[in-house]
C-alpha cells in the first residue's frame, strides 16, 4: 500500500514536473493577471485614455517577474519582449479583456467556477517561475542562498514587488505602501516557495526537486481555491507569523518611549492625538492585525519632529552614511 | 527624367547616410536640449541653487536616450560618460546657456530663425539615434521585432520617456502624467520611426536603409519646421489616430456602466460630481481631444472607491498576481 | 629628520593600505549605518510594523554603494547579497540595534566616545570604497575620467545618493529634495575623494596611491571627529564653495528678470509673495547659506505659471526633446 502510494506520488510529481506551461497555463496566467489589472481603481479609464499605457501595464503584470529578475541579475529587462509568441498571446488577451465588444471575454471569465480554474492554473505557473528564478541564480552564484531566494522571489512575484512603478505607468503614485511594508498573500507565498526551493537546491532540504514542486503546487492551488471559495483573505500562516513576530520583533524600546515623551511635548494638540495613536497602534501591531495607519505616513513635517536621538547634538540627525 | 531624379534621390540618401553627426549636428542637439530644459518651470532656480543638479539634468536631456537604451539592454548606463568629448561639449553648452553673462548665448539662440535651423539639425540626429538603437537591438536579438522597436524608441526619445525621473533630479514630481499616458509629438514621431526602421531591418518593409533614412529625416525636419513656423502643436497624424482609436479602443463597456452606478451610490455628492465627470470625459476622450482631467488623478481615496468588480467577494480587489 | 619622517609617513601609508576592512572596520560601518537609519523619522515604527522593510532599508544603508555602482556598471545589483558573511554580520547588527531587549546595543553605542571611534572607523572604510569604485571603473574604461569619478562617488556615498528610493522602501517619499539638490557633508567629501583618486589613477595627480589613501583617510577622520566633538555641521569647504559659486554660477539673468515681471502680473497675491520670496532667496542663495525654500517646490500649478520663454509662441513651452 505504502509503496503503491509512493509510486503514484512519484508518478504524479514527474508528470507535473514535465508539464509544459505553454500555452494553456501561460494563457490562464495572462487572463487572470489582465483581469486583476482591470479591477484596479482607475485602470479602465486609463485603457480609454491611453491604450499604450494600459498595454504596458498589462505586460508588467504578465511579465513583471521576468523583468525584475532580469534587472537584479543585470540581464536585459527587455528580454521578455523577445518571446514574441508569449507577448502576442498576452497582447491579444489584453485587447479582449479591455476592449471586447460588450465586454464578452471579461463577462465570461469573471464568474467563480471558471475564475477558480484559471486561478488554479495560474498558481501552477508560480511554481515554474520560482523554480526558474532559483535555478537561474544558482547557475550564477553557486553558494548564494540569499541570491537564490531573492531571484526566485522576484521571478515569482515580480509583478507585485514592482507594483509602485507599475502604478506610476498608469499615473497613480502611492508611496505610503509597498509589498515590503504590507505583504499581500501571493507575495508571501512566493517568498516561502523561494526559500524552500533555494534550500532544496543547496541540499539543506532533503527533498527531490519534483517532489517539492508537487507538494508546493498542490498546497498553493488548494489554498488559493479555499480562499476564493470562502471569500476569506486570512493567510494560513497568520498564527505562525503572529507568534514569530511577538517573539522576535515586538520588543519594547525605552528609547522610543523617551522619544515619544519629547514628541508629546513638542507637537501641538491636533497632531499629537494622531501621532500618539499611530505610535501605540504600531507598537502593538502585528502582521495579523492590520494597522491601517501604517508608519509610512508620508507627512514629512510631523515625521521630522519625531524620533530625535538623545545624542542629536553630537551626531547628524540626518543620514550620516 | 525619372532615372535622373532617382539618381539624385539615391545620391542625396547616400550623402545623408554618410554624414557625420559630430560636431555640428550633435552641438545643435545639445543646444536645443539644454534650452528646452531651461524653459522648464523651475529649472532656472535649480541652476542657481544647485549647479550640479542642473548639470545632471542637462546631461539626461542630452544623453537620456543612450542611458535608457543602455539600461534596457543591460549595458552600463554610465557608458555615455565615457564619451568625454561629447560630454565636455554638452557641459560647455550647458554652462553657456545657463550662466553666460547677460544671457548672451540664450538670447542669441532663442530668436526663431536660428532656433529653426538648430531644431532642424536636431531632428536629423533623431534619425541617427533611432537607427542606432534598432541596429544595436538587431545585433543582440535577430528576430526580436518588438525589442528593436523598443530600443530604437528609447534611443531616440529616451529623454522624454524618462522625464518623470529627470524631473525628480530637479525636485519636481508629477506622477499623474508621463509620456505613455500623454505622448508628446517628439515621442510619437520617434515611435513611428522606430517601427519603420525595425520593419526595414527585418525586411518586412521593402526599402533600402539609406532611402528610409532620407525620407524619414526629410519628413521630421519639414514637419518640425512647419510646427515652429505656424506655432501649431497639432500632430499631423491626428485624424489617423482618431480614426484608429474610435475603431479599436473606444468600445462601450457594460461592466464599467454597472460600476459607475455602484460608484454613484457609494460616494458623497462633492466627489461624485468630479468622478462622474471624469468617467464621462474619459469614455468620450480620444488622443486628439485633450482630456486634462486624465484618469491618473492620484487621489487614492476616491480611486479606491471606484471600479469594484461584481465578483469582489470571490476575488481579491487588489492585485492577485 | 626629513628622511625619517618620510619613512614613517611611507610606513604608515603602506600599513594603512594593507589593512583589512573585515571584520572590525566593516562592523563599525554597519553599526553606524544602522544607527543612522534608526534615527531617521519613522524608522522605529517601520521596524515594528514590517521587520522585512526595515531589514531591506538597513541593507541599502550598509551596501547601497555597491548596489548603485553595480547598477551603473551593468553588474548584478544583487551581488552584495552573495557576500553571505557580510550580509549575515550586517543582519545581526540590524537585529541588535532595532530589537535588542531594553535597547542595550543602541544605548551602549550611542554615547559620544564610542560613537566617535565607530564613526572614525567608518570613515576609514569610505576610502576603501571610493578607491574600489575608481579601480573597478578604471578596469572597464581606461581613460574614462568622468566614469571613474562617478563610480567612485557612487561606491563611497551610494547609500546617500539613493536615499529617495531607500525612503520609498519605508513608505516615505520626499521628492522635493535629493543629494544632488542639497548635498550632505558625507556625499560632498566622497565626491572630492573620488575626484582625487580618479586623477591619481590617470596620473594627473602626482601622488602614489597609498600616500593619497593615507592623506585622504586622515583628513576625513579628523574632520568627522571635529564635527562630532564641536557639534558643528559647517563644511570645511564652505568658503571655497562660496567663492567658486559666486564666480561661476551666480550670474544675473536678464531673461529671468523679464520672466519674474510676467510672473508677478500673472499670479495672485497669496502665491506671489511666496514665489517672489523663493526667486529672490534662490538668486542670492549659495550652498553655504541654506535656502530652505528650495526651488524644488513640487507645486505643479504654481510652477506651470513660472518661467515662460519670450519665444513661447514659436517654441513648445514643454520639453521639445
Amino acid at each position: 500500500m505504502d509503496l503503491l502510494s509512493v509510486l503514484h506520488f512519484d508518478e504524479l510529481s514527474h508528470g507535473l514536473a514535465n508539464l509544459s506551461m505553454f500555452p494553456y497555463f501561460d494563457m490562464a496566467h495572462y487572463i487572470v493577471s489582465v483581469m486583476a489589472l482591470r479591477e484596479q481603481p482607475g485602470a479602465l479609464e486609463v485603457s480609454r485614455v491611453s491604450p499604450l499605457a494600459c498595454w504596458f501595464s498589462s505586460m508588467l503584470f504578465c511579465f513583471g517577474g521576468a523583468v525584475l529578475s532580469g534587472i537584479m541579475l543585470a540581464e536585459p529587462p527587455v528580454a521578455p519582449l523577445s518571446n514574441s509568441t508569449g507577448v502576442l498571446l498576452a497582447s491579444v488577451i489584453w485587447y479582449l479583456v479591455f476592449y471586447c465588444p460588450m465586454d464578452l471575454v471579461y463577462a465570461c471569465a469573471s464568474p467563480l467556477p471558471l475564475r477558480l480554474v484559471l486561478s488554479g492554473m495560474k498558481e501552477v505557473t508560480r511554481t515554474w517561475k520560482v523554480l526558474g528564478g532559483v535555478t537561474q541564480a544558482h547557475s550564477k552564484y553557486k553558494d548564494g542562498l540569499l541570491v537564490m531566494i531573492a531571484i526566485g522571489w522576484a521571478r515569482g512575484a515580480g509583478g507585485g514587488l514592482i507594483s509602485n512603478f507599475e502604478q506610476l505607468v498608469r499615473g497613480v503614485w502611492k508611496p505610503e505602501t509597498n509589498e515590503l511594508l504590507k505583504m499581500s498573500y501571493p507575495t508571501k507565498i512566493t517568498l516561502i516557495g523561494a526559500v524552500l526551493f533555494a534550500l532544496q537546491q543547496t541540499h539543506y532540504l532533503p527533498l527531490q526537486k519534483h517532489h517539492l514542486m508537487f507538494i508546493y503546487t498542490v498546497f498553493i492551488v488548494v489554498n488559493k481555491s479555499r480562499m476564493m471559495l470562502t471569500g476569506s483573505s486570512t493567510s494560513p500562516f497568520a498564527t505562525i507569523e503572529s507568534a514569530l513576530y511577538k517573539t522576535l520583533f515586538a520588543g519594547y524600546s525605552p528609547y522610543a518611549a523617551l522619544i515619544s515623551e519629547v514628541k508629546s511635548a513638542c507637537i501641538d494638540n491636533s497632531s499629537m492625538n494622531k501621532t500618539t495613536t499611530t505610535k501605540e497602534s504600531s507598537e502593538n501591531g502585528s502582521p495579523g492585525q492590520e494597522t491601517p495607519t501604517s508608519p509610512a505616513t508620508g507627512q514629512s513635517s510631523s515625521l521630522e519632529a519625531k524620533e530625535e536621538s538623545p545624542n542629536a547634538a553630537a551626531t547628524n540627525c540626518k543620514k550620516t552614511n
